[in-house]
């Protein structure tokens, strides 16, 4: 009866150990959350569920009292566009620090929502320069200073706290928006100290989730900007303002009716929330902190070398120069085949420099570090 | 060491049948799917999984040649918000037929990216009639005109054939936008036949996937617009001019990272797409008709009324007139309760005046309707 291409038989489908900048290595218990019976998205065992992720969500971001925190219901770039879109009026003033891919993409984001947008470049593999951003600052007075704390395409951690410091030094400070898809549940992340007015991160790199959510955060003075807009989001999906009436009980005591939550993903943010909770935040960043330096001194020992200088390195995203005269993609492809370990190519102008090993949430463990070793050594032989 | 609220154990979830407007019982095959290993959004492996999910929503979609499918990244609602922002430019004309909650949704969408909406509105829980249409087409030349086919907050089927056909008698016939939300896979869709320029639907209605993704139709001619804009897509996400180098080998052969797909979903939804099409078409299609007639006649024998006419009614979406002196809400708890069932309410001016029963996909089944049926009949009485 029915016209059934050739389908792939996902029980055969192949074990891969997922090193590269995401999407990480998924534990079991999160495999099984996603698989557990669907319930309505009204609920009431499912809004038990909407709120423990809620204030779970707000103990990770270290958001203060009064802060929305809520998974948005696409991936972390869906976190990124909420951002912008909901606190972006048509000719606002954005500075966008880049040094890597997203930061380009935060400029192409915001520019479509009619912001203003002037930017501040560094070299791809350098983090910001906060004396730099400081003369930046004095030249104009921005509404929104946008930067991405751990910059996936290149491995640099930026000095997120310095720059909100130079915020402070402003008669007005501007909101601040900080891209937290890769730091997120890996390195601290503390949006109550840093003053950070909209956050966002994506499931699948240190909360070890599939991809599909965007855990998003909003400062008590990002929702009084949000609530003070004179026009509309100009995106209906990722409005906040009606989000919000679906996450949290209105005045009438009841939850309303937005789109259709996506469940058992949120099963799974659930669990994967749970389990960074139940190590500890520190413990969960000592860890990655250690598979870093296990990974780091291993590679010295095969003669790789490290892209990005000690002083700013990631631990979570880890970019190794492509030794002169290796093929790269052959060695990704011999990891991929022969040995079943993903890892990731560069992006942009760093395509065919670097391969970047992701040490994400349940990836960062000594067995894994110890098997990627193994594999790129024997790889790069061959190639 | 950590701070873990108290965390409701998803080994605990109730089993509840669902039968309201979606999500909708979701079978052990999509399940399991959800919990296969996780690949890299690039892995060859995946890829296969893109290709043949494109296919099989082409099939399902009755898309003619050169026609993108694609799932999208986001539940239905972001269909709905790719489908107005990919297609309109500022100060496009749009016409917005309006008979419930979703064609509502459609003018808040579109007014928001700038179109210039105009609107025809009819009696929730009556269908758009093609005359009035047919005069409202005579006063303006529009660029878009957009109508849902299934009418969630209702159970209204609309004339989307007529409603075709009147558009090619215009002197330029506009691009024609159908909501497919609660249609697709559960009745005729037929985008080929009906001159559908964009479609979209959502993963937890007639699929019976759990809700997060939104199978995405878009026609050679819509495509041809969007190639033509004037204008950047103001919804970096949702820019179907970016996520088309994603889904489909470019100049070079290589796909472009846009941003990480939801791989488990996608899981899901391949394995939907793969149970639609095993049953094949028309048997599904006649499984829920006959799940409907079963409901009606039932509900007839409990002195139920439905609350559209026959003439009109939608298989998968049931709208039932709440008896007088019936607390709707207070029949709805029991069923909940009780019987582990859950139906819908009326939305906005339906509210406290109607149910909603769900017979979509995996729910359509007789031994589901009997199930409702013996529920509502014993919850009633009490209430």
């Amino acid at each position: 009866m029915g016209e059934v291409i050739g389908m792939t038989d996902l029980d055969t489908l192949p074990e891969i150990l997922l090193m590269g900048p995401g999407p990480s290595a998924v534990p079991p218990q999160i495999y099984h959350a996603l698989s557990r019976p669907t319930l309505g998205h009204l609920d009431p065992v499912f809004l038990t569920i909407m709120d423990e992720i809620k204030e779970n969500l707000g103990t990770i971001y270290k958001a203060p009292a009064g802060s929305l925190t809520i998974p948005l219901s696409g991936t972390g770039s869906s976190g990124m566009e909420a951002a912008f879109a909901n606190l972006v009026e048509p000719g606002d003033k954005v500075l966008v620090l880049i040094n890597g891919v997203f930061g380009m993409r935060m400029q192409d984001v915001a520019t479509r929502l009619r912001a203003e947008v002037d930017t501040l470049e560094f070299e791809w593999g350098t983090p910001v320069i906060p004396a730099e951003v400081k003369k930046k600052l004095a030249n104009s007075n921005y509404d929104i200073v946008a930067v991405v704390h751990a910059e996936t395409s290149t491995g640099v951690a930026n000095p997120v706290a310095e720059i909100s410091a130079l915020l402070d030094e402003l008669p007005e400070r501007p909101l601040y928006l900080v891209d937290c898809v890769t730091s997120f549940g890996g390195m601290e992340v503390d949006l109550k100290k840093w003053q950070v007015d909209a956050a966002y991160s994506g499931t699948q790199k240190c909360l070890s989730c599939p991809p599909g959510l965007s855990p998003f955060a909003l400062s008590p003075k990002a929702v009084q900007r949000l609530k003070n807009r004179k026009t509309k989001v100009p995106n209906w999906y990722l409005d906040v303002t009606m989000l919000v009436n679906y996450w949290e009980a209105g005045g009438g005591g009841a939850r309303v009716y937005h789109h259709t939550a996506p469940i058992n993903m949120l099963y799974g943010l659930h669990t994967a929330l749970r389990l960074v909770l139940e190590e500890g935040l520190e413990k969960t960043f000592a860890r990655h902190r250690e598979a870093h330096s296990q990974l780091v001194s291993g590679l010295a020992g095969i003669g790789l070398e490290m892209f990005v200088d000690e002083s700013c390195r990631l631990p979570m995203l880890n970019s190794v120069k492509v030794p002169d005269g290796v093929d790269e993609a052959k060695v990704r492809k011999s990891l991929r085949e022969e040995f079943q370990i993903e890892i990731g190519p560069g992006l942009g102008p760093l395509a065919g420099k670097i391969w970047r090993i992701g040490l994400m949430g349940y990836t960062a463990r000594p067995e894994n570090v110890e098997r990627v070793l193994s594999a790129l050594q024997k790889s790069i032989e061959k190639a």
